[in-house]
């Protein structure tokens, strides 16, 4: 609670799993102050994990009619809806940082004790679950969710003429490696994806090299 | 689109209806720039309706255990995950904004006939049951989805000092009859919600007519 007046007591929920729960919830209000490397669609403005994690859900609702394997819809919405959580304390790591990726594991192991350990611990088990489980891509609803995780920054990167496509060291391997995941969760999609890198890498957008 | 249950409808691959649901997967970016008139938990600037509906979606996941009624989570999500898209057309009506809502009804209904039209017909009918839904507070799941949609806006006033609750015209009797419908929907929130208003009220920080 802000400290707004001497008078204005914090609240003191019923419980202290209402309590725990609560503090979470607020927590996570942080992640819309963590920044991407993708903008928006409309080039305006870098987006924030939080609205973000809103448009994968509603991504893996309008989409999941494409996934390669029958998936629970529920389960994949859960996934989407908390995987971006550790950035709060691990920061956002751009998806084409290798370096950044070296550490990327141990900073949101901590980040995910840290934040989910906020939660009664039975939900933060779960939540802990959910998030390895994103992590591992293995299950068809991690495959799913991975897939619109990154098929929505293509989205982005192409409605705002390149994005984060077109940071240092960006190539067009290096897209089509990360969208080889979109393809195999999601096969109908392939010619979709493949047409716009190929646009892009024509228009000279994206790097060869 | 699957409606509530684990199952999604088999792939069917035609360029147009994939064509359709880009479209609007893109055109609903747009929502991350509508504003509320609630601030982030920070008080650092307001908060917009995409990251406000990603909020939502975690503390139905955290909080659907406290329903009267049992609830379908994943229709509860879809329906949140959905539910301020017409904004992007009709803007944010503030929840205090008596004059307002006297046009809301109207200006969303054309919203929603545009925004969720750009969807393939049966995802777009979809779409706007999950919404008519929502707005008519009825079934268990459209009474945890206002339910947590008020609790959210009241969890970031109250930490960021006050937030949309100082604007003008707003009074605790007006506060009180809008978290009624959070007490009805999770009665064992209702200690903590009122606790809430009366530390604000006693601060001052909320007008008492």
């Amino acid at each position: 609670m802000a400290d707004s007046g001497a008078s204005c007591l914090p609240p003191r929920p019923s419980t202290d799993r209402l309590a725990r729960q609560i503090a979470f919830l607020v927590e996570i209000d942080r992640l819309k102050h963590v920044l991407r490397r993708t903008p928006l669609a409309d080039g305006s403005r870098a987006e924030n994990s939080a609205e973000h994690s809103w448009h994968l859900v509603v991504c893996a609702m309008v989409l999941c009619e494409y996934a390669e394997q029958p998936v629970d819809l529920l389960r994949t919405l859960q996934l989407v809806a908390i995987h971006d959580i550790v950035e709060i304390d691990a920061g956002d790591t751009f998806a084409y940082d290798i370096a950044a990726h070296g550490s990327k594991a141990e900073r949101e192991e901590r980040a995910a004790d840290r934040l989910f350990g906020l939660l009664p611990p039975d939900q933060a088990a779960d939540i802990r679950r959910f998030w390895d489980e994103f992590e591992a891509i293995e299950t068809p609803e991690a495959r799913l969710a991975n897939a619109v995780d990154r098929l929505q920054a293509l989205l982005l990167n192409a409605e705002s003429g390149g994005g984060s496509w077109r940071s240092p060291g960006v190539t067009r391997g290096r897209i089509e490696a990360r969208m080889a995941a979109v393809v195999s969760a999601m096969p109908a999609l392939a010619p979709f994806v493949a047409e716009i890198v190929e646009a892009f890498s024509r228009a000279g957008l994206i790097a060869v090299e």
